[in-house]
């Protein structure tokens, strides 16, 4: 399997980690956001994915992006190391969590948007920072609001062990802290990704940890 | 079952479209995103979803905000008219395109995004418009080239019977509409739009049918 990857995409870092709790090896191959205009940008790799954008994930059968599609597949084909539940209850939950990440938090953060916000709108680094804050902060309101209020929350996000909402909560509790936000103001948040950056799964996947960390 | 639903809400409409494909009953329950400020940010629904946003479904067994969740929830615990194929690639591909769109596209131009460029930003009701256009138009282009080289493209956006795909094309292309961008550059998205919209399960769903409407 290859994963097209790049160190600080928080999208790739939850495919990292899904891959490392199942026990899958896999090859990184680096597409840098920033340099030459943006790799990911080029015909090269919009052959590999048409939208542009990180991750995707290459195997003998598929090649596919979108990592909650890419996770759920991953769950599918190798099923060892469940990261959903087995109830439906439970699994509409878990979907639930990490919908409210990748969903409401992060495609408003994308660097893409930040681009357009400096470009095309002609907003100042200040105004930028502010608008990603914003999104930022309304969204882990939420999701801790969600988790908080649950009996299904338990030492992870659902339940005594990582599920996908794990594999999404810890990747934007890092991209929150790159921007100063207090994640101890959310203390259920706060909780899980504390005992989850602990554990080699998510450790290994951590963007110092990959072969293009600068 | 109880669906808090907004008339133009693309999310809600796309929960719409799945509970008739699957002939489910459910009692639609009006959250104005306009009138007083925004009824999903009184205590009343904030109760319902801590995130303030529409849609949420509620049944005997839990309150579930997201649609891509709740369509999978649905698609699990009442599995006749399957919205996802039986293979897992294929399974694979169809929540590849479902998040195309609820990752790629919607998010950046929902009603709060919006409102903050005007509020937060001092953006003109122009650049506004610009906005909205520049992300449909980058995500259809996106959408339609995974859709047009693909094999499992079939009358639907995978195969020959609707799925969760198509659920989240179709409110895609009335929000673009919407805002006159010309869906006949995308070929593959005007065909299949053109073909679910006569369907009896997506014209029940359309705004304009709802109780709500205006």
């Amino acid at each position: 399997m290859k994963l097209y990857t790049y160190f600080r995409s928080s999208a790739a870092y939850r495919v990292r980690i899904a891959l490392n709790l199942k026990g899958l090896d896999y090859q990184a191959v680096p597409v840098h956001l920033l340099r030459e205009g943006g790799q990911h940008l080029m015909d090269d790799y919009l052959t590999i994915n048409p939208s542009g954008l990180v991750p995707a994930l290459q195997d003998d059968r598929m090649t596919l992006t979108q990592s909650m599609a890419i996770i759920e597949y991953l769950d599918e084909v190798y099923p060892l190391v469940p990261l959903l539940p087995k109830d439906a209850v439970g699994r509409a939950r878990v979907r639930e969590l990490a919908q409210i990440i990748a969903c409401d938090i992060h495609p408003v953060n994308n660097l893409r948007v930040l681009k357009y916000l400096v470009k095309h709108l002609g907003q100042s680094e200040e105004a930028k920072t502010d608008w990603y804050r914003h999104w930022v902060i309304e969204g882990l309101r939420s999701l801790e609001a969600h988790l908080a209020r649950n009996l299904g929350t338990g030492l992870f996000c659902h339940g005594d062990t990582p599920t996908i909402a794990d594999c999404f909560l810890v990747p934007q509790v890092f991209n929150a802290r790159r921007f100063d936000i207090d994640i101890d103001a959310y203390p259920t948040i706060a909780r899980i990704d504390a005992l989850c950056v602990d554990l080699p799964a998510f450790k290994a996947a951590h963007p110092s940890q990959q072969p293009d960390a600068e």
